[in-house]
C-alpha cells in the first residue's frame, strides 16, 4: 500500500531493489526543466531511455558516493522526457515541428505584464546593504512586505508577523529544509496522492525522509462527494498502515489548490484535516503556491491563514512562492510562514544554502508591495487569460469525449485517458505518453504523481493560444489514431516508438 | 588529535557530549551575518551567552528533530557575537559608539564601483526565458561567461569548457552539495587548520560529513619554510591518524589564498598536495574565492586551473564565487569547475535547492564578460584600496609591537596576541575576544578557525579608513589596558564583562 524507499542505501546495489527506488520518483513530465525523474522499472529496463540502472549504480568510475549516485540518477532519469523536449523545443519561427510542452506547470500567459513591471525603474536598486551578507531569514524589508502581502491576499483575521516569515529560493528548498529539521532520517510525511511528484525528491535528496501516500480514488463512494476526495478516514487508514509497517510519520503535506487535481479544500475540510493532524501530533505543511491562480470566481478558495483558529499553530507551516502565482519559476522566491519560532529559526539556519540575492529580495519587495498593480492589473488579466485558455482546452476535451477534472484553479486539467489504454497498466500509460511525445506534445502521466489508477494525465493549459491549438491538435491526432494502434501488440509498439526517436 | 563530531546524534542528549559538538563549530566572529557559531564549552557553560545547551537539545517543545535542534543550535550559538553586533552596529552618524566589525570577511572598499557598474542600463534585463525554470546547472549563457572568465583570470593553459561549469547560490551551498555527492554519512574531508570555520557546518548540516584537521604550527621547524606551513608530511600524518581511528577520509579541502592565514601555495606546493591526494585517491576541493584579491604584485599567485597538468583531474574540483573578489557576498553567486561530469551532474541535481534567479544570472554574465571594467577599473582600484588599508593596519600592529602574518592576499591579517593571554588557554582567548567586543570592536578568535594555539586572531582590514581607524583605536585601547586587567582573576572579569552587556 505504501510506496517507500528503503531507509538508506548502504550499498549502491540496494538501489536496484524495486522497493528502494519505488516512491523515489518522479516528476516525469512535470515542471522544473530538468527537475523531473522516473523510476527504473524492472520489467521494462530498456524501454524508457533511462539507461541501465545497474550500470548507473554499480559503476565506480563516477567517484560518487552511493547517495551521490542516487542524486545523479534523478538527473539522468529525466532524460527521455525533458532532455528530448529541450533538444527539440517548439518555436513558432525556428522550430515549428518542435515539441509543445503541456507538461511543465508554468504560466506562460503573462510574461508581457511581468516583463513590463519588472523592467520599471523602481526595480534596479543597488546599495551596499543588498551586496553584503544578509539576515538569512531574508532582509527585514522583504519579510515585512511578505507579511503584509499574505495578510491581505490570504485574508488573515489579524495582521501576520514578519518575525514568522522566512524567505528562501523556492519551495523545493523549503520542502528540503522542513523535512530535515522536522524529521529524523527515514521518517515520513503523509501526502494525498496523486500529488506533485517532485516533492518526493525534495524531502529525500538531502533530508532522507519518505512520503506515505494517502491514495485517492476516482470512483465516488458513499463517503465521498467527488472523485479523488480526501477524507479523514483515508488519512487515518494511511497513518495506521504506516505505523503498522513501523514507519514513523511526522507530518502531513497538503497542497491547496491541489496539484494535479486542481481541487480546493473547503474551510470545513481544511479544519478536519488539521484536527486529524493535531490528534496525531503531526506537522502540517500547507503548500499554497497556486492560491492566487484561482481563476473561477465561484470557487470560494480560502487560505489556511484565513482561518479564525488553527488547531495546532505550532505545527502548521504555510508555504508560498512566486513561481506559480506570478509565473516566475526562474526568479527563485519562496517563503515559509510559521508561528513556530524554533522551526523558523532552524529553517533559517539552513537558508545559508537556500539564500537568494539581495537584489532579488529588493525586487520581490517592490512587486509584493504594489497592491495596485497586483489587484488591478495583474490578477484580473491573469485570471481572464487562464480562464480563456481553460475554456478552450476543456472544450476540446469535451469535443473528444474525454472525461476530466478541473475546478477553476491552477494551470492544469486532470484528464482521464483510461479508455485509451488497451490494458489498465502503467506500461500502457507510459506507451501512450511516449506516443504523445513522438507526436511532439509533452504531457505528464499519472504515475509521475503516484496516481494508483493507470491512464490519468495532467495537461497544462496556461500557455499561448497558438501553442495550445497546436498541442491539442497533436493530442487529438494521437487519441484518434489510438484506436487503430491498440490492436498492435505492445512489444511492436515499443520497437516502433523507439525507432521513431533514435 | 582530530576534532570530529559523532557520526549521528541518535538522541538529542548525545550532543551534550563534548566529542559530538567538538568540531561542529564554528565561524564565530567570521562573516555571514548570522553564519557563525561556537561550541558549547562544558567548562564555561554560562560564560559565552550560548544559553544552556542541555535545555536547547533536550527540549521537546520545539517540535524539531534531533538534527533540527543541532541546526537551530548553530543559529542560536551565533548570539553573542553577531547578534550583539547587529543590535549595535556602528554608524558614523546614527551610532558612532556602535560596534566596529573587523570580524566579517567582507570587502567594503569598493561598493561605489560596484553600485555604479551594477546600476548601469545593461544590468536589468527581463525576458521570459529568465523567468522560467532554468537549466539547474545554470543558464548556458552564464556558464559560457564563467568558463571564459576563469580561463582568462586563472590563466588556464587551454580554454575551459562551459560543460564543466555548475553555477549556484554561493560556495556554502557548493560545500554542502559536494560533501553529499562525494561522501557517505560520517565520512570525512581533510583540511589544514586554521581554516575558515564555517566549512564545518557547510559539510555537516545537510551532508553529515566531518572534517579532519591537519594542524599547522606557528613555530618554524627544519621542514617548514614559514609559520603554519602545510607539508605533505603533515597531510600524511593526519590521514594516517584518521584511518587509525576508523574514519574514512574521502577528500582534501585546500583554500588558496588561504583563509585565515593569507597564505598562497606555490605551484610546486600545490602540485605536491595534489599528488598526495592522488596517491590516496582523495578528491581535492580547491576553494579559490580570494584568487583576485591578491593585492601585492610580488605575490605570484597561481590558480590550480593554471597548472599544465592536474595529477587527478577527475577528482579535482575548483570553487570560485563573487562574494570576496567582487565584494558581493549578498549577491549569492558561486561556481564549480570540474572535469568530472558525474560530479557536475550530481551537484547540478542538488542545484534545485541552490538555484539563483535568472535575473541575477543575467547580471553576473554581464559583469563577468566586462573584462575592460574588471581589468582596468575594478581590480586596479580594488587592489590599491586593499593595499592602502593593509598598510595602515599592519603599521598600527607594528607600532603596537604585535607579530602578525600576512602575505598580500585576502582581506585579513592573522594576528598573534598570545602575549596578551595570562595563560595559553582558549578560555583566555575568549576573554580577550570578549574584551574587544565590550570595547565595541568585533574580531574573530583563532578557535573559530580550529587553530590549536590559543591567542591568534583574524583581523579584517578591508573596510573604510574611518572605521578602520576607530576600530584600531579600540583594539589598541584593549591591548594597552590589558596589562592592568591581566591581574584581575578571570571570574571577576567575566562578571564585569557580562555586566557591561546586559
Amino acid at each position: 500500500m505504501f510506496t517507500l524507499p528503503q531507509k538508506e542505501s548502504g550499498a549502491p546495489t540496494t538501489c536496484l531493489d524495486p522497493a528502494s527506488t519505488q516512491g523515489l520518483g518522479s516528476n516525469y513530465g512535470d515542471g522544473l526543466g530538468r527537475d523531473c525523474a522516473r523510476k527504473p522499472d524492472q520489467k521494462l529496463p530498456k524501454l524508457y531511455g533511462v539507461g541501465d540502472p545497474i550500470a548507473t549504480f554499480s559503476s565506480d568510475s563516477s567517484h560518487l558516493s552511493s547517495r551521490g549516485r542516487i542524486i545523479k540518477w534523478f538527473w539522468d532519469s529525466a532524460e527521455e522526457g525533458y532532455r528530448t523536449y529541450h533538444m527539440d523545443e517548439y518555436d513558432e519561427d525556428k522550430n515549428p515541428n518542435g515539441i509543445i510542452n503541456l507538461g511543465t506547470s508554468e504560466n506562460k500567459l503573462c510574461f508581457d505584464l511581468l516583463c513590463r513591471r519588472l523592467s520599471q525603474n523602481d526595480m534596479l536598486q543597488v546599495e551596499p546593504s543588498l551586496l553584503q551578507y544578509p539576515d538569512w531569514r531574508g532582509h527585514l524589508f522583504l519579510r515585512e512586505e511578505v507579511a503584509r502581502f499574505l495578510s491581505f491576499y490570504c485574508k488573515s483575521p489579524a495582521p501576520l508577523n514578519p518575525e514568522n516569515v522566512v524567505v528562501l529560493n523556492g519551495c523545493a528548498s523549503l520542502f528540503s529544509a522542513l523535512a530535515t529539521v522536522l524529521c529524523e532520517v527515514g521518517e515520513a510525511f503523509l501526502i494525498p496522492a496523486p500529488y506533485y511528484g517532485a516533492i518526493t525528491q525534495h524531502v529525500y535528496l538531502y533530508g532522507n525522509i519518505r512520503l506515505v501516500c494517502v491514495y485517492l480514488d476516482s470512483e465516488v463512494t458513499d463517503l465521498d462527494s467527488h472523485p479523488f476526495q480526501l477524507t479523514v478516514e483515508k488519512l487515518e487508514m494511511a497513518l495506521q498502515g504506516a505505523n503498522s509497517e513501523g514507519v514513523k510519520v511526522k507530518g502531513l503535506i497538503l497542497i491547496n489548490p491541489q496539484n494535479p487535481l486542481g481541487d480546493i479544500y473547503s474551510p470545513e475540510e481544511l479544519q478536519e484535516y488539521l484536527e486529524f493532524a493535531k490528534r496525531h501530533e503531526l506537522h502540517v505543511m500547507v503548500d499554497e503556491v497556486y492560491m492566487l491562480s484561482v481563476f473561477e470566481e465561484f470557487v470560494g478558495y480560502r487560505s489556511v491563514l484565513s482561518l479564525e483558529r488553527l488547531p495546532d499553530p505550532q505545527r502548521t507551516h504555510v508555504m508560498w512562492a512566486a513561481s506559480k502565482d506570478f509565473g516566475m519559476s526562474g526568479l527563485r522566491f519562496g517563503t515559509l510562514y510559521t508561528e513556530n519560532r524554533d522551526v523558523a529559526t532552524a529553517v533559517a539556519s539552513l537558508c545559508r544554502y537556500h539564500g537568494l540575492s539581495g537584489l532579488v529580495q529588493y525586487q520581490m519587495a517592490q512587486l509584493l508591495r504594489d497592491h495596485d498593480w497586483i489587484s488591478q492589473v495583474y490578477l484580473p488579466e491573469n485570471h481572464a487569460r487562464l480562464k480563456a485558455a481553460h475554456t478552450y482546452v476543456s472544450g476540446e476535451l469535451r469535443d473528444l469525449g474525454i472525461p476530466f477534472l478541473s475546478r477553476g484553479a491552477g494551470f492544469f486539467i486532470w484528464v482521464d485517458l483510461r479508455k485509451y489504454l488497451p490494458e489498465a497498466t502503467f506500461e500502457e500509460e507510459m506507451l501512450l505518453w511516449r506516443r504523445f511525445l513522438d507526436n511532439k506534445v509533452l504531457l505528464s502521466f499519472g504515475k509521475a504523481f503516484e496516481c494508483k489508477e493507470p491512464g490519468w494525465f495532467r495537461l497544462v493549459f496556461s500557455d499561448k493560444a497558438h501553442r495550445l491549438h497546436l498541442g491539442m491538435q497533436r493530442v487529438r491526432r494521437v487519441l484518434e489514431g489510438k484506436s487503430q494502434m491498440a490492436e498492435v501488440p505492445p512489444s511492436c509498439q515499443t520497437q516502433e516508438s523507439r525507432g521513431q526517436h533514435s
